[in-house]
């Protein structure tokens, strides 16, 4: 059916291949919109696999935005012109009572985003990492730093990259960090042209204020639902940069489906800017595989930026991009007068992590760990908020933000979460235009053990009691 | 004599107590300009010391411009309002002749200035430091990093800098950075006021570029034998900042004197401007003490920059600053925005190496190998070219400046050097205004050889015969 072929020598997991030539035919028009895609039970029959791996490759698509519908009630090709269906929210039916009173004493619990589950940090295997790398570092290593990093480590990241995104690059394309932040603003300097970058509102501090100081105005461009209202950036000719997070939305937690991928792509040529990609968490993605990149679409256009802090630690402070061949030149340029490099030893630990499928594990562990703590959290938010709430972004990373229906949040209410002892973002924090999203409570579970998390959540109830 | 007195109590050595005393006079007055210091044989013998030690205090102040004169002719306080006497150069007498011939075959010896002798890297005390800081690593200290750097070698940074510079300043003062460059990347974003910044000319490559990524325009003061020539300030009364390297100037290794240190701040305090002291390698001064800081004579006007690239090494990347308490909350807050640090790992096995005392040990003993490399070189120099070149900011660092008499050098004696098989800067390529700085080469001895060194002079001189 629609000459879907399994390849059995390939690296590549059937899930992925046939999730691959979907993505392609849906793309190209082979299978235009509102096509009624093959139940999972005959396709499966016809290519001999398991059903449950079409299952996986419907849901994935679903998750990208291709296509629309629940798997067994019929599955429909997404109009790609157009922004999908919205994601359907279930509404959660259980009671809405839960735990009461006063919160316990101690200390604050912070539901503090970006944080990882440090007390998991493999310290052992790390220290001999490290150990390792010093003793066998080649002694001309310990002459200069190489600006855009160390090729054995770009090498790693290449073939990680590949085996766990699907991301085909060179290592002359790949750029070693001292974090993703970095990473702008070498962008910022090196392919200054229009000094002007669309952002999504509402969107991470730190990256605002890198275009801020690298003297780029803002265009704010607003979120809903479904990440970045690609629609709003027809007005902007004159554009930079566009920086986005596709993958997982920084507060709201959306994915940009493929409709407006592809518009973000059609307006960034239009206009000859950039758009940087930031994929900060998409390793932790619970359902299916992680999504897609728009540098896949694109690899020419996309500035992809990545990060070890929150699949590894925040304290190693190193961050990669890969670029786009037509940069290269210009960004080592920047960065040799930059002088922006990561320290070698460290460098070469990680690489040596790599290769021996010691970050892998780690990532796997994590995610395992982040998974449970995810599902509780859900568990208690809809237990103590019941339908008063819901919840956004729950498919990946370590946070989600909670939108609250019964009224807006007000600054009141978080000196209440303090007096509680239980601390949480306000989306309307990172938002340029402000009123809109009031609603929105980012809650980060990384850093948090279980017994937190359930006591954490006793406390937004008591302190938020009317919601 | 003076009422200068000794403190045997004091941790302070005797030559640093005689030499703070007399500083002090000299700046408050109390010894006016010309007035005729006692030979050292008869102030030696009224304080009961040494004679050596006296002659070691009124060297280290004549090296500083507080003094000029040749010890023993008589040693006579500076003018502080106007420059002090140039310095005088040995002309030297030696026959011009020496090696010629053809170079030898083989690599390319590279006179590249700012690499040290990373053979010499303490690769052993290094790894079990970095081994045993991260076992013994604080499980709550994985979890972020904190900006600013860790407290431990904000400390140990503290002590060292007292016991090797007599610097006096707190730990809350001290920022560690990924590099010193960021360190003006920080300036340039967190105190912005006045776009304009004064650097010297000639100067480094990316501290200019780092002003001008933040969008500052470069107001370049020329460079004398003495450093900065900094009447050339008067003319520019809106600066923002002031970029100096009084101590040895990068490429002409000159020494500010007190003169003009006293100049460029009052220069500074009339604009508002801060002033940035890169101080990257004086640890490794071979005469005296290291050059004191310009931040000695005014800790609020002055952002001091150091580095661990030159004294440890460049592929750790991380330097520091120390901060005017005016400037502390604002510079936090940016660093803080700008999410730079260096590795937690780092930073606390560099606290480790400082507090075991193996960095002064390691920096000890690369200073005598610097030592016997600089004779060398000056030997060889002498020996090839005779009197047609004077040599510039010999007494320090790990680079000279051969400036050549007969006449300029010409992009086509980089080819000849080139053919030769030998590479080195040339100082014009550093200058903004050209034409000027026309004469020199800037020879870079750290991680060459003696017999590399040897070598490369003889190839120097090949290529260079009408020198």
């Amino acid at each position: 059916m629609y000459g879907l072929h399994i390849d059995r020598s390939s690296p590549l997991s059937i899930t992925r291949q046939l999730t691959g030539q979907l993505r392609g035919m849906i793309l190209n028009g082979t299978l235009p919109a509102d096509t009624r895609l093959p139940p999972t039970r005959n396709l499966a029959a016809e290519l001999f696999i398991a059903r449950n791996t079409i299952l996986q490759v419907y849901e994935q698509l679903i998750a990208e935005g291709y296509l629309s519908g629940r798997t067994g009630s019929g599955t429909y090709v997404v109009a790609l012109g157009r922004p999908g269906a919205a994601p359907v929210h279930d509404a959660p039916e259980r009671e809405t009572g839960g735990k009461s009173g006063p919160a316990e004493p101690g200390d604050i619990i912070a539901f503090e985003a970006g944080l990882t589950d440090y007390r998991r940090f493999p310290r052992a295997a790390w220290t001999r990492a490290v150990r390792d790398a010093s003793i066998e570092m080649p002694q001309e290593k310990l002459a200069f730093s190489t600006p855009g990093g160390e090729e054995e480590l770009r090498r790693e990241l290449c073939a990680y990259l590949y085996r766990t995104k699907d991301i085909t690059c060179s290592p002359g394309q790949i750029f070693i960090l001292p974090g993703a932040t970095s990473g702008v603003d070498v962008a910022c300097w090196a392919l200054k042209g229009c000094t002007i970058a669309a952002m999504e509102d509402p969107c991470v501090h730190f990256m605002r204020q890198a275009f801020l100081r690298n003297g780029y105005q803002i265009a704010p461009i607003p979120v809903d639902g479904q990440g970045m209202r690609t629609e709003k950036l027809a007005g902007l000719r004159e554009l930079g940069f566009i920086y986005a997070v596709p993958s997982h939305q920084f507060p709201t937690g959306t994915v940009l489906p493929i409709s407006r991928r592809l518009a973000l792509l059609s307006h960034a040529r239009r206009c000859g800017a950039y758009i940087i990609e930031d994929d900060y968490d998409s390793e932790f993605r619970y359902e299916g595989e992680p999504i897609q990149t728009l540098r896949h679409l694109d690899p020419e256009r996309v500035i992809y930026l990545g990060s070890f802090s929150k699949i590894f630690s925040p304290t190693l402070r190193m961050g990669y991009m890969i670029l786009p061949w037509g940069a290269v030149e210009r960004m080592q340029e920047a960065l040799e007068s930059m002088n922006l490099t990561a320290p070698v030893l460290l460098q070469r630990a990680l690489a040596a992590f790599l290769r021996s499928g010691q970050l892998e594990r780690h990532i796997y562990s994590m995610k395992r760990l982040y998974a449970k703590k995810r599902a509780l959290l859900i568990r208690e938010l809809k237990h103590a908020f019941g339908a008063g709430i819901f919840i956004s972004g729950e498919n990946a990373g370590m946070h989600v933000m909670v939108v609250f229906e019964k009224r807006p949040l007000v600054r009141e209410d978080f000196d209440r979460l303090a007096s509680c002892r239980v601390d949480a973002e306000w989306s309307e924090d990172y938002a340029f235009e402000k009123g809109v999203h009031k609603s929105g409570l980012i809650l980060g579970y990384g850093a948090l053990t279980e017994t937190e998390i359930a006591e954490g959540v006793a406390r937004l109830q008591a302190a938020l009691l009317d919601m």
